[in-house]
């Protein structure tokens, strides 16, 4: 794979993650148990909607062939998306939207944060950017975590079952596959081994403040990152993708 | 009707017109033909609910009974609701989108800067805040009024259907029902009387700009301000309120 590619289907990747978790978050507008809630969740959404929008623009400039943003972001097919399969389950209750939204945080922090070494100065921008918001992200979803999880006994059992369910996802957050590999011996991409520790030092911390318990079990699913997927991404964007699909170039 | 009750329900109105446009707004998530558009939808579907959320907020004060700006959201049936009829249709396509959200705009404006006199400190608080967002709404929606009226014969078409069928809808705005007529005669609310003609000009304005048509037909849909729906309000109410419904007074 020449850098170009690798670089491309990275960037990809990263806008993907967080185009596929705004539209699921979106899907909770109007469910949040509260108001200030849901205003909250759909700001997430929204800051993680206008990342990848960041993202898909320099994915843009990196394929030079004239695909614009919204081509990568509407008229790609399942297997070409390389998000994580965490961000594409969906959302059975609101325990398991704050599940995934603190297990993804946590991620995208450290990665984030990591990412502002890389030799790629637009990459870097954009992590400077992104950042400040995903520090407003991890702090409401862990607030959140430690609210419910030491909340009733009702609101503990739910959250217990969301990350029973979710834990199979979270290895593949920091599992290292053949672009990662490339991109971190360019110097433009981040040290997952080095972040894998700190991610999971912080999730146990955070599940011990919240009296949740962490699974035991270490294998976990696989393959978003290399275009394979679970079942709920197709849906998903068949909901997304059908305006731009049924009007395809349509200028209005 | 006491002067309590009749500002209740006038803030009621404000909030229910906010939210129920907001959600409908958000419906749309991920549907725009572009991202920049999804993203700009989002952002003033936000700042509705946003808005409403402080005016449930002041009628849980108003009320004084301990229904919480939760349960005035969430747990009131279709006939308490007192928004306009316009913000509950539906999405049938970007033009309807644009042309209620223009409507609706001009109308908001106008009605928040009169607010802006009002007796009522709280109103005028509210009024002063939600001023900043409208005018970006409504420089928005014009803007996208002109663009896709004046754009190519198929968006014209389209934003031309969307006029005809939204027309019915916006005699409703500016009608004024009883609890107009006592709120203005207290000082507290707007005079609809007033604002109409102004309301009138800018829409004229614009589709002249815009190359649209103007309907020439004057009678109207109404009722919403005194909780006679159309069809469509329950479906959406259902969707918003399943969650809190199905778990009442849930702590989590």
């Amino acid at each position: 794979m020449t850098t170009k590619e690798a670089l491309l289907d990275y960037v990809l990747r990263l806008a993907d993650n967080n185009m596929i978790l705004g539209q699921r978050l979106c899907e909770w507008v109007g469910h949040a148990p509260e108001l200030e809630l849901d205003i909250a969740l759909q700001n997430i959404a929204l800051d993680l909607i206008g990342q990848s929008r960041n993202l898909y623009a320099y994915a843009t400039d990196i394929e030079g062939k004239g695909r614009t943003e919204d081509d990568f972001a509407f008229l790609r097919d399942c297997d070409t998306f390389r998000n994580v399969l965490l961000v594409e389950q969906p959302n059975d209750d609101f325990a398991y939207a704050i599940v995934r939204q603190f297990f993804y945080d946590v991620y995208n922090y450290l990665f984030y944060r990591e990412l502002q070494s890389s030799k790629d100065a637009r990459l870097v921008e954009i992590a400077d950017k992104s950042l400040k918001e995903i520090t407003y992200h991890i702090r409401f979803s862990s607030e959140w975590m430690i609210r419910l999880g030491d909340g009733t006994a009702q609101s503990n059992a739910k959250m217990q079952d969301a990350i029973d369910e979710l834990w199979d996802y979270v290895g593949e957050l920091t599992l290292v596959n053949e672009v990662d590999k490339q991109m971190l011996k360019e110097g433009l991409g981040v040290d997952l081994d080095k972040i894998r520790p700190l991610y999971y030092q912080k999730v146990t911390d955070i599940l011990a403040e919240a009296t949740l318990q962490q699974p035991k079990y270490e294998s976990f699913q696989k393959g978003g990152k290399d275009g394979i997927h679970s079942e709920y991404l197709g849906p998903l964007l068949a909901e997304m993708q059908w305006m731009q699909r049924a009007y395809p170039g349509a200028e209005w």
